[in-house]
């Protein structure tokens, strides 16, 4: 018997000096109930036999037979025939001591944190408009247990794969971003990632230096900004109104900024939806400036009653434009999907940051999603969800229509959540406050803005709702902004 | 029939300018043209109705009608009773044009690539004695095919999980960390990771700042040495000695790395392991100096006739160890998977740094592992591959001990690979290609080093190789070696 064969992890507990005091039984006895006081051992455990203890440690089997004794008149053990030594089961549960954590602040740890408020826990019986909200529910079951089972039916590869991701997957990914937003590309020309925002994130650290100008929406998606601003870029807002990003008010020159942040299909978060125009003479600003354009094109998927546009990256003649998309909220945020169509310097930039990070999706996750685009379930799910959203979106609509001249619901073409814009006068903040001591949550708009915010509301996002929370929940909105008035 | 209903994707292929010249007929025939020949509607693709089309891009049917006959007179579109209009099946498949790339070198691009050869790919006919090499395949299918069943059971949540990971992962983690290594710690203690290499990633993130000293083992881990030095820090190299990092020769004082990276278990690459002496004297360094101990608890899963060591992290009394480990080793890298185990506020600043990157590994795959390690399966496959790797260093080793007066196999304790050791005089170089030039790769020492190396030979990897490549490479590196005596 070899002490290969040892398997109980007891003896690593355990570190014997020979030539120290005390001497070789009163350290394993110390160490041993020490073990067990501190949960190591837990109660129940089986030990290892005497002999495999001793060979394992090197020392004397009297030692450690003289130990067990001890203990297990001490009741730390209990002896059965035929199934050896345990520790006890009746020993009272104590708390496993807290991991040591450095005493003052450790000059390897930096003084000044990085935070980011992203979410709070709501309590549950809270009606929580919240945007980004999704559900996957009508997706049938079977559908998903038929492509997991197909992704793990055989054991999986033993090595890494590519960093860009599984060069089927984005064979399928890349056939359906050609069909269904009209970007030129390929397999190789995909970059998979956990999420549009870990893309956003690995294109900031590629290209931002500190004092970079970097552009965002204002009214924009606080992330893009807080991301910008870890790499310490400046950054330069520009307004947006009902069509999106007024890029004839983008700085040119030496005020140009370098990467300019842009949600064309959905402005995040007023909804708006970019003019063919207006793409075009972003992509000639780009031009002009030498700048990169991240085209984030959030919630592209769900248009309701509106024709589709054409994306910044289908129209991109300069190879000037960064699309980034997710798997976020045509399934859930919980399988980190999302992905990355980007010049090829810019792409081969990437992977070699990313190959020194989390490289790619776990190979059944991308086999998963590989069957799940290449049998048509994802374009069936998404017309579904299409339905399924736009049903949720009227209900809201016609709930909140009676306030019409107190409230009025814009970006009603597309995504998740809508914005509602009080009328002038009105004070958000109160009416936000009051609605949650009804137990109904929005988003105030104020948090998007970079700066002083031009219009007062909320977003409403309903996506992750049920119906009849929806009504509900609109319903309450709807009177509190009645009695504010 | 709204535009909703229309999935086709065609539309949004086309953006007509109502007030420009040529005419919408003219425009709308172009537009379909390109896209059929640049393959963004492929051979056999139906195309929706006229009156569909017309709707969604809000022209004339007419219109549609005129520029659907024109097509198909031109061979683009096939026309079928009863099943609309497609396009041709018989059209040369056409390449699709490579997305466009910038032209020169534009400013949004770092002008320094951050290079890093990680791999290169070598004839499949080759006998590559790739260290880092595992097999799954002891693994019973039935297991594997279980555990995803369990995870892929019912439809995964709709909201992003904790940044750490699934918790009652972590908890089940906790414990076997506990059990197996000693590392006194609790769910809330660890956090997951896509790999060891992230872990340290991060790690680096959060603490090394430019110009700062960070540690590593000379021959070491060369991946930490670049890593430390993406971010600027000054790098010092430590000796090892055949008992791993020569801890009494670690600078201290002002010269003291911030972070010193070990690999106690198994010193990569010349697999020492560290005595508890010096494990206790490197703890006592780390305090002295403010310094913080990046554990890289490398191949501790293997070992082989060898009691095993408690973790550093297990003796750690002030919460200056930063403990790292992979399920890449144990199960396969494919799953992308690593864990941390670090003092709350190092924790705390990784987690805001991973919250803005990937967040946490797939919610399946977090759920297939919970369940393997639940169920007892992760260490009954440690087991199963501790006894199929020992067979083969064992006929590694005996297939090269007729050469041991001129090459001597080290580090044979525990992992993966060995060093194989030249006697002085004999030059790895030419043996190395002289093997190559016979089929067989193995890696140079040289490659380990900052600095000028101490010793001759290279590592040779066995956990991916058949048996039956094992001996048959060892016998040619072993003709090799005599030959070149």
């Amino acid at each position: 018997m070899t002490s290969t064969s040892i398997q109980d992890g007891l003896e690593l507990l355990i570190h014997l000096e020979r030539r120290g005091k005390p001497s070789l039984q009163r350290q394993l006895l110390e160490q041993v109930r020490r073990a067990i006081l501190q949960g190591q051992l837990a109660p129940g455990r089986r030990l290892p036999s005497t002999r495999a203890l001793a060979e394992s440690l090197g020392i004397s089997r009297n030692i450690v037979v003289a130990v067990y004794e001890e203990l297990w008149s001490e009741g730390y053990l209990i002896q059965r025939r035929g199934s050896g030594t345990s520790v006890a089961d009746d020993l009272p549960s104590l708390p496993l001591p807290p991991r040591p954590a450095p005493a003052g602040t450790p000059r390897w740890l930096p003084q000044r944190p990085t935070a980011l408020g992203i979410s709070c826990p709501l309590p549950p019986d809270v009606i929580a408009f919240q945007p980004g909200g999704v559900v996957i529910a009508p997706l049938p079951l079977g559908v998903w247990n038929a492509v997991w089972k197909e992704a793990t039916a055989c054991l999986p590869p033993t090595a890494i794969g590519p960093t860009a991701g599984d060069l089927e997957l984005r064979a399928a990914l890349a056939d359906y971003l050609r069909r269904t937003r009209g970007v030129p590309c390929g397999a190789e020309d995909v970059l998979l990632t956990a999420s549009a925002m870990q893309a956003l994130e690995l294109i900031a650290r590629v290209t931002l230096r500190p004092g970079d100008l970097a552009g965002i929406e204002e009214p924009g998606y606080p992330i893009a900004r807080h991301l910008f601003g870890t790499r310490g870029a400046q950054i330069v807002t520009t307004p947006v109104d009902a069509d999106g990003l007024r890029v004839d008010a983008l700085p040119g020159g030496s005020s140009a900024p370098l990467v300019q942040y842009v949600t064309p299909s959905h402005q995040f978060p007023l909804g708006g939806r970019l003019p063919i125009a207006r793409r075009l003479a972003l992509l000639e600003w780009a031009s002009a400036n030498d700048s990169l354009i991240i085209e984030d094109d959030y919630d592209s998927e769900f248009r309701f009653d509106a024709p589709p546009l054409p994306a910044l990256a289908g129209l991109d003649q300069e190879g000037r434009v960064a699309y980034i998309g997710t798997f976020s909220k045509v399934l859930t945020p919980a399988l980190r999907l999302g992905y990355l169509v980007a010049p090829a310097p810019l792409r081969q930039q990437i992977v070699l940051l990313k190959r020194l990070g989390d490289q790619h999706p776990s190979w059944p996750t991308q086999r998963a999603l590989l069957a799940f685009i290449r049998d048509g379930h994802l374009e069936r799910h998404i017309r579904r969800m299409r339905r399924h959203y736009a049903e949720k979106r009227a209900l809201l609509s016609k709930t909140l229509a009676p306030i019409s001249h107190l409230a009025q619901l814009r970006g009603l073409e597309a995504g998740l959540h809508v914005f509602l814009e009080l009328r002038p006068g009105l004070d958000a903040r109160r009416i936000a406050q009051a609605a949650f001591a009804r137990g109904v949550v929005v988003t105030l708009l104020d948090a998007f803005y970079a700066g002083k915010p031009d219009r007062g509301g909320f977003l409403v996002g309903y996506g992750g709702l049920e119906p009849e929370k929806i009504v509900r929940g609109a319903r309450i909105l709807a009177e509190v902004i009645e009695q504010e008035q």
